[in-house]
């Protein structure tokens, strides 16, 4: 099971970069600067798998066992996945022709919810059918399930005012895949154990 | 054995991805509603990848020693699963242009058929050989087994049913993919447990 | 080292696919049968692929460390490995065009070449290191080894033939992969073990 | 950890060479030799991924245990690896549009850099984390930090460089992914202990 997730992550997260591309006419900063849709597409979509990996690695560490329906979550949830490159594509060409703007960030906001909803589908089926070591949860684990709701709270609003402002939406999913991978916590207790 | 196995169902599944793409003009929910071929060959590839996979897993699990042969049997289906992402692309463009259906999704059934029966073949050469462990085969292999006659036989049937009806063909090997991937006996044991 | 390799031989031999396109216009028939090149340059690719990995696999089998002398030789490797879809995809361009085909078929020939000299390569650096574990040589790396200069000697007609007759050229290689992965001495002992 | 990196390391380093085509009119010995700005571009981006990975290796081998910032950063570190092709990209087609050589050769020198850099991060981190082993640290790990300010320094000036003379710089990314890959106090061992 980890292999293949392993596999179907970081194969999607790398071909996200196939669809970043220069088109002509332009000056050579100007190409650059007009594909700035396809680095944020990038940012965001990659630094989603990263998290919805690092969810998945929280959850399989503490797994003593995998029955036959846990896979078949966890196949869902790669099938998710390995979707993704698809909204994202159509998200940066939306931010280049905004007729298709709101239906695609859409499309692309309900895709992420998709994901951290069968992430918590999975922890929530392996600890009701105690597939779960007896230990204590570990930290990481902890913290996936703190963050949970208002993730999905942030998804739902970012979906529903994406139907108004579809680039506020992206900004949003911006800001909720950076939250979902830097560590504040961790941060903190840097700081503070040097200073 | 397993991560090269692992590595190539994973990136299969994953490429399909990149055969989804809309097609202009029209407005954004036209765009996203005429490509539903190509979700349901993403659907039906993904799964079908994903099913060969956990079957790839219940036989390699059990096995104590691989021996030359089965290492090309194994190189066998990895040829015809990396095949896959071929047929797919057929069939969802046959979808759109009628001349073609009959005769692409005669091949994607031909391709899916030869999974099925490379499988087949990589079970019965370990027991006859005696590599696997001398224990009961555990119950995801005895589910695979069981499964077999009936797999093969609904592919060979909507084989020939796709030389008349090539989509009710495409809706059959959707209904085997979902009948391979989910675990109608554990979700009986679910819902009886839970009530 | 394990990983990394097996991670760039099952992404190279599954990006072959994507080479594989019908060119319209014509029936679908003619199109799936007009396609041949493709087919047997994804066939060859692909068992080539396959059979590095299983000499690079019967080569780490054994070694007990890796000094970095030889994860860089593993590493010049993996780069012509990764190479092959290139060309690969001029082999099959060039069988429709045959203007091009002296040339593309004996790149090709010389990639393949390459391959096998370079497994050799590290299988010696290996030896004369004493990077292996001190047991008897197994089987499967006592025949990558009785296979090595039979094969070379074939490449090397192979390529010099395929000067003035590319296409019996392109059918030594197709012999040459299924020499390799056909494991002519235990189909016998299978054979005869039943009779 | 080991598995998602090593995945995403494979892959970018397997993409790259989809980015390699012929570009016809022309014979066919005049067709590969135009390429020669790719099969550059594919080798420099290929050995420093390798070399990436290298030194990732040689700092995850000597790990007790990574905690989730040491996780974050190197998730950071593999956005950019896997980011590689785009900027190879843009710099095999500026190497046949001399207009937009100077702006796309500084990306990637750019790119480079911040793989570098972040590589150091990574060491640093654990370093100060003791998250290490309380061994010396191993040779391997020894030459990565040695190598460390020499690398960076040469990456400075061929990025500087490059704004005047780009096929400079690119020639200096060259040096640098060759000197990165060849180990030359290994082959200075090798020499001797055979003379």
């Amino acid at each position: 099971m980890e292999a293949f997730s392993d596999g179907v992550c970081s194969i999607a997260a790398t071909l996200l970069v196939l669809e970043i591309a220069v088109h002509p006419p332009g000056t050579a900063l100007e190409l650059l600067r007009d594909e700035w849709p396809a680095y944020l597409g990038y940012a965001i979509s990659f630094l989603t798998i990263g998290a919805a990996w690092l969810a998945h690695n929280a959850i399989s560490d503490r797994l003593t066992r995998a029955d036959s329906l846990l896979l078949r979550i966890n196949l869902l949830l790669l099938l998710v996945i390995a979707f993704i490159p698809f909204p994202t594509k159509l998200v940066v060409e939306a931010l280049h022709k905004p007729d298709y703007e709101r239906v695609f960030v859409t499309l692309y906001g309900l895709t992420l919810l998709t994901i951290r909803l069968l992430i918590f589908a999975l922890d929530e089926y392996a600890r009701r059918e105690h597939l779960y070591s007896q230990d204590e949860a570990d930290e990481d684990l902890q913290t996936e399930r703190r963050q949970l709701w208002p993730v999905v709270a942030a998804y739902v609003i970012a979906i529903l005012a994406g139907l108004a402002l579809p680039r506020l939406a992206v900004g949003l999913y911006f800001a909720v895949a950076v939250f979902l991978i830097v560590p504040f916590r961790d941060l903190r207790r840097l700081l503070f154990s040097r200073s």
